[in-house]
C-alpha cells in the first residue's frame, strides 16, 4: 500500500476563518493548458499622464481637480457603491430579506508617480500609504462599524487605471466574510481561551514539525505565509507577530516594519513571473462597534489570480462556484516558489 | 424625505441558501467603463475539427480514441482533479485540518457537432444531454455521496475547448457549498414545515405583490428566475414546479420539458448581447447517503460573468473577495432584460 503524500494525492483542507474547505489536486499542475491566455502589459508608463484621472493636478470625470499631491491623495469615489443618505428600509420575509445600507467609498492614490506600483516604491513611500490607510480608517470608524481597505491591482483584477491606488469602502453592517470571521474568532477563543490568528502565526513560524514551510517573508513584527488553507495558487496571509486588533492601533515603528514587509512580499510577487503581479488585497481588523474584541487579530490577505505564468491564470469557475475552491499545487509548493524568488525587483535588479 | 427605491438606493439582500448577503448598488451601472475588455470570439467553427480532443473518432492527448458517437459521449477526464485510489489520511488539528478525498471526474460531450453550443441544439438533442446527466449521476451515486454535474462555457470561464461539453466530478464528502445548502434546507423545514425552494418557486410565480417580476421563462414543469439574492449580473436559478429531490427521479416527460426550458434560457442568454454567452452552470440535488431528504429540491444555477456587453464583464474582486458580492443592477432589472430578449437564436433568426 502507498502512503498518503500531500504533493501527490487529492485532499481537502479546512479554512477555519470562514468554515470552508478547499480541494487540493497537486497532480493537476501537470495538465497542458490550451485555454485563455491573459494580455501582457509590459508597456513602460510615463511618470505623469495628462489623461489619467488620478495624476496630481488633473481634472477628474466629474470636473473636480486633484490636489497637487506629493505622497498620497484621498478623494470620494466618483461612482461610489455606497452612499451616505440612503433612506431606511428593512424587509425580513425569510425568502425576501432586504436591508438598506449606508456608507462611503473613497479612492487612495499611493503615489503621484503614474509609472510605479507598490513594490517599486521605497519603504518611506509605502509608510506614507500605511499612515494614510490608518488615518482614513480612523476617520471613517467614527461613522461606520466596518471600514474595508483594499487594492485591486492589474486589469485582470478589474482595475481600470494603472495609476497606483487602492480603495476604502465603509459601511454600517458587517459584510458577509467578516461575519464569518467574527464567528470563527469567537468560537476559537471560547474553545481554547487564546487568539486564533496569534496561535496560527506562532505555530507557522516555530512549530517543529511544520518548520516554516509556508512562511514566505518575515521581519521582527510581521510574517507572510501561504496559509495552510489557501484557495488561490499564490494567496498569502500577512500577520502581525504581536497582539493587535486594528490598523488604528499600530505605532510608528510597526507602520515602518509593515511597509518593509509589504515591499518584500510585493517584490517577490513581481519577480515570480517577471511581471507586474495582479492581485486583490485588503485588510480585516476588529469592527468599530465600541467593543474591545480581544479575539481579533489585524491581518491582510492577498488574492492573486496567476497560476502558471504572467499569462495563465487560475479560473475559479464551475466546480469552484458550485462546490468549493480547488487548487492545483500545494500551499507549501507555492510558498517555496515565492521564497526562491529574488528580493530585488526585476526591473531595477543589477542597476 | 425621499422614499426608499430599490432601483436607486444601495441595499443588501440575503441569500437564504448559503447564508450570505449581496450588496446591490443599482446606480453604479451609470459609471463609464475604462477597464479590461474581453476578446470576442465570433469565428464560425467547423462541425468537425481534426485537432479537437472531443470530436467523434479523434485521438485524445493520452492516446485514447473517442467513440464514433452520434448524440452524447462520456469519458474519464484525462487530468482528473479527483482519483479513486487515494490513500487514507485525516488530521484534525483545529488549525491544520486535512482529509483525503476520493472521487472521479468525467467529461460529457453534448453533441458530435463541434460548431454548436447548448442553445443551438434541438430539444431532442438537449433531451439526450439530460438523459446522460441522469444516467451518469445514477452510476456515480453507487460509489459517491456527491455527484456534481456542471458546464463551463466560454474561454472567459476557463473552458479550454469550444466543443460543446460539460463535466461531472463525484466525491465522498459533501462540498462546502452543498453543506451550506443542506443546513439552510434543514433549518427552513424545521422552522416552517415546508420545503424552501418549493415555497420560493411558488411565491416567485404567483405571489400578488411580486407579480413574477424575476421570472425569465417557464413551462408547465420548470421555472427560471433571477433569484432575489443573485450575485452575478444575469445569474439565474432553474427550479422544478413539482416536488423532486434528485436528477435521478425525473420521468421521461420531465426530461423533455427540462430540455425545453434549458433551450429557452440559453437562447435568451445568447440573444442578450448577441454573443455565445459564457457561464458556469451546474446541478444540486439531495446527497446520495441513503436518506430521503424531503427538505431538498433539485435545482440548477447559471453564473454568467457578463455585465454590460459581450466584452465587458463583472469583476468579483477586492470588495467582493474581502467583504461580500456586489452587483450593479437589480435582479428585477436583469430579469426584465432577459425576458425582453428574443426567444429565437440570433444566429438562425429569420432563416
Ligand atoms: O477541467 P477544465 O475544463 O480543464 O478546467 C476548468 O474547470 C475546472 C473545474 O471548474 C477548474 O478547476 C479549472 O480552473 C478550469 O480551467
Ligand atoms: O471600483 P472600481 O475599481 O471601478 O471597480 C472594481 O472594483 C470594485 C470593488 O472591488 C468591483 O466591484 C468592480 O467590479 C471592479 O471593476
Amino acid at each position: 500500500t502507498v502512503d498518503f503524500d500531500p504533493t501527490e494525492h487529492p485532499h481537502r483542507r479546512y479554512n477555519p476563518l470562514i468554515d470552508e474547505w478547499v480541494l487540493v489536486s497537486p497532480h493537476r499542475a501537470k495538465r497542458p493548458w490550451q485555454g485563455q491566455v491573459e494580455a501582457l502589459d509590459e508597456e513602460d508608463k510615463p511618470s505623469y499622464d495628462e489623461n489619467c484621472f488620478l495624476c496630481s493636478g488633473n481634472t477628474r470625470i466629474n470636473g473636480e481637480v486633484n490636489e497637487k499631491y506629493t505622497d498620497t491623495f484621498v478623494f470620494k469615489n466618483d461612482f461610489a457603491a455606497l452612499k451616505q443618505d440612503t433612506p431606511e428600509l428593512h424587509s425580513d420575509d425569510p425568502l425576501f430579506t432586504m436591508a438598506t445600507e449606508r456608507g462611503e467609498s473613497r479612492v487612495i492614490c499611493f503615489s503621484p508617480d503614474h509609472s510605479k506600483t507598490l513594490p517599486q516604491l521605497s519603504v518611506a513611500e509605502i509608510t506614507a500609504v500605511v499612515k494614510t490607510w490608518k488615518a482614513q480608517t480612523s476617520d471613517l470608524a467614527k461613522s461606520y462599524q466596518w471600514v474595508q481597505v483594499f487594492e485591486n491591482k492589474g486589469a485582470v483584477m478589474g482595475c481600470s487605471n494603472p495609476h497606483p491606488h487602492g480603495q476604502i469602502w465603509a459601511q454600517n453592517h458587517l459584510p458577509t466574510l467578516v461575519q464569518k470571521k467574527q464567528k470563527a474568532f469567537d468560537t476559537y477563543t471560547h474553545n481554547y481561551g487564546t487568539n486564533l490568528l496569534q496561535d496560527y502565526a506562532k505555530r507557522e513560524i516555530s512549530d517543529e514539525h511544520i518548520q516554516g514551510e509556508r512562511v514566505v517573508v518575515s521581519n521582527a513584527d510581521w510574517l507572510v505565509v501561504v496559509p495552510y488553507w489557501a484557495a488561490w495558487p499564490f494567496e498569502t496571509l500577512l500577520l502581525p507577530r504581536f497582539p493587535v486588533q486594528r490598523m488604528t492601533d499600530l505605532n510608528g515603528q510597526q507602520e515602518s516594519s509593515l511597509a518593509d514587509i509589504l515591499q518584500q512580499i510585493t517584490i517577490r510577487y513581481d519577480n515570480l513571473f517577471t511581471t507586474s503581479f495582479p492581485y486583490s488585497m485588503g485588510w480585516h481588523g476588529a469592527p468599530f462597534d465600541g467593543e474591545k474584541h480581544p479575539e481579533w487579530t489585524l491581518h491582510a490577505s492577498f488574492f492573486p489570480p496567476l497560476l502558471r505564468s504572467a499569462q495563465v491564470r487560475k479560473f475559479m469557475v464551475g466546480y469552484e462556484m458550485l462546490a468549493e475552491a480547488q487548487r492545483d499545487l500545494t500551499p507549501e509548493q507555492a510558498a517555496q516558489r515565492l521564497r526562491l524568488a529574488s528580493n530585488e525587483h526585476y526591473k531595477t535588479a543589477g542597476q
